[in-house]
């Protein structure tokens, strides 16, 4: 059985960057965007539509995120972000089910495969300033000036594991190892999560 | 300025072991008990009253623990709780405003500290088995027969926790590093530490 690291991590933590270092440190698959692809390829949808429903779920308290997602809704009640969700897990589970290593981003791949052995379930996550900071240089994000830009990142992402698993996003007991890679870094980050793998076998 | 880690951890994680073992690795001084003497001899308080409050605190949903708590009113409503959370807090930031290097194990440290640089706030926990195992062979508790004795011991954590900080107890945010000691073990837990605090410097 392979051993897979999901990392869990909030907007402008760096996680996707951590997760690429430990793959290549460790020498294993890496899964981001490349999981989305073979979940739409799996499930006929359109990887636009799977791009979004990785930040949205139905939250109460938007009325108008509300009706757009009722417009979506297909059939057996399911909206659109549901079956995505349904075709993600499937993913998510026939790359646990295969014998290779991987590293999974986000997708709520750490509540999809919480029961299974072998598996470092970690979350990432950083201060305001770091987070920020990131956004505008690295990822481009000319609207991240404010704390507010964050919260909003965050609630989704809550409001979307929530959805999902029932359970807290970023509570610490979900997961083996949490980091916060403001004031760590992201090399050392990596290199404490390399660490606990290899301590795992 | 000293480099100041501090360890929460939940009942049965083996939090206090980890710390003596970082402390060891590191050259580093130990608070736990000696901790609570410093701060007894301090405030006057008895040793056996301040070992208590490290988890009791007032909790709505407990008629009898409210009452006991009442009876220890003392001046300007402070209860002795409050009085002995006060001391502890005062000898908490008299270590971090030594020179010395240290270890603090529980008593909201992370808390009082969150604003000191050149701190590395931990929370360590565990899953039920291992923590009811920890509980029986190195802690002698006999009671320690099922996951309701532990969540009794989490809610009383938590509850004071909240009391004192207003925030929530165990959320991955509050803490620099958060590890399974029960997944990664003891020893790994220790040198992740150790390694975080050697990447800081």
């Amino acid at each position: 059985m392979g051993t897979i690291i999901t990392i869990s991590r909030q907007y402008g933590s760096g996680g996707r960057i951590v997760a690429q270092l430990v793959a290549k440190q460790l020498g294993y698959q890496f899964y981001d965007r490349a999981l989305i692809d073979r979940a739409a390829e799996e499930s006929g949808f359109s990887t636009h539509h799977i791009n979004e429903s990785g930040e949205y779920a139905t939250s109460s308290s938007s009325l108008l995120f509300g009706l757009s997602v009722a417009n979506t809704m297909g059939q057996g009640g399911m909206s659109l972000y549901d079956n995505v969700y349904l075709a993600q897990s499937k993913v998510i589970r026939a790359i646990a089910d295969s014998e290779e290593n991987a590293v999974i981003v986000g997708r709520c791949a750490d509540y999809i495969l919480r029961e299974r052995a072998h598996c470092l379930h970690v979350f990432l996550h950083a201060d305001v300033e770091s987070r920020l900071r990131r956004a505008v240089e690295e990822y481009g994000e000319a609207d991240a000036k404010s704390e507010k830009f964050l919260r909003e990142k965050d609630k989704r992402r809550k409001v979307y594991y929530r959805t999902y698993t029932g359970e807290n996003w970023g509570e610490a007991q979900n997961y083996h190892l949490t980091l916060d890679t403001g004031l760590l870094g992201i090399e050392t980050c990596a290199d404490l999560i390399t660490r606990a793998v290899q301590a795992m076998q």
